[in-house]
């Protein structure tokens, strides 16, 4: 599809180049199309960014999936949605790429905070209970950000060397109990 | 001084315009400072750049205080640095604006990677014993920057509304068993 293919094409520029290093023009030369193209399909650079901060629909699934585990293997179905949507090589990059845009766009940023807040915590939230869901939720967020962040995007450490299900032995236990033991 | 008055100027410019959107000329204006004086201290945008991704003395002093209290207590000891120093108004502004210009520029992405890597995860790893160390410091690591990401920088969910002493009461528990629980 061609727009895919300016998606992918502008994914890479704002996460590169940022908001002000970004053209309509150079987009559609990395994505070898006719620069009418992408104006036709996003109008203008603010409608080309908002296209390319949607989160990958295999990601809500994920999430949605996982969270129909039993509670007390959660914590590692969790971990082990994240590892497999930052391990494949697609949602990986459209991760990182929102991940690294986020950080010098507010709209990207206000995009990851709905995605998170909104959906994500969301998401989990609803399906633990108890008055400390909520909380319970954001500390699992917390520890399995920080496990992106130093593995995928900024990749230094332990973390970023070993085989993902090592992670996973290592990381999901905290989740777990943030999830369901004493907090 | 007018050389900290600059940089403060420039790292505000980075984390928000970054790299391409930073001029030394802005900077200047910014600081209140004649054009020619920011050259005379930088010499160009990537001196000026590198300045500004100088971690604060009072960081390391803090890490190496905290890696310093009984390994029992280290968790919760380095949970306190951390918080305390994101809270620090000055100390917070420079770290935020350093996570934020490494998403988009690879010199600072470096320099955070060898703070961590080289400093951090070096005195923390080295504070441990055994042949788990560096995992420990590095599972560590991934634990405190998530809650710096969701609390300080991308603000969303509880850990960004707790006080900091809750915060570090529910996550302290998490830090000290990498540091010296079962793994």
């Amino acid at each position: 599809m061609l727009s895919a293919r300016i998606v992918a094409a502008a994914r890479a520029s704002f996460a590169e180049h940022g908001w002000a290093g970004t053209t309509m023009r150079a987009v559609a030369r990395d994505a070898d199309v006719d620069p009418a193209l992408v104006t036709y399909y996003f109008s203008d650079k603010r409608g080309l960014l908002a296209a390319c901060l949607e989160f990958p629909e295999s990601f809500t699934e994920a999430v949605v999936a996982a969270q129909a585990a039993p509670v007390r293997r959660r914590g590692h179905a969790f971990m082990d949605t994240m590892l497999g949507l930052w391990e494949d090589p697609e949602t990986g990059e459209i991760l990182r790429s929102i991940f690294l845009t986020a950080a010098h766009e507010p709209l990207a940023m206000e995009r990851l905070r709905e995605a998170f807040a909104g959906s994500v915590l969301a998401v989990v939230s609803d399906s633990l209970e108890g008055p400390e869901r909520y909380l319970r939720a954001s500390l699992a967020a917390s520890q399995i950000i920080g496990v992106a962040m130093t593995r995928y995007v900024w990749r230094f450490g332990a973390l970023a060397e070993l085989p993902p299900d090592e992670v996973a032995s290592y990381v999901a236990p905290t989740v777990q109990r943030y999830l369901s033991g004493k907090l």
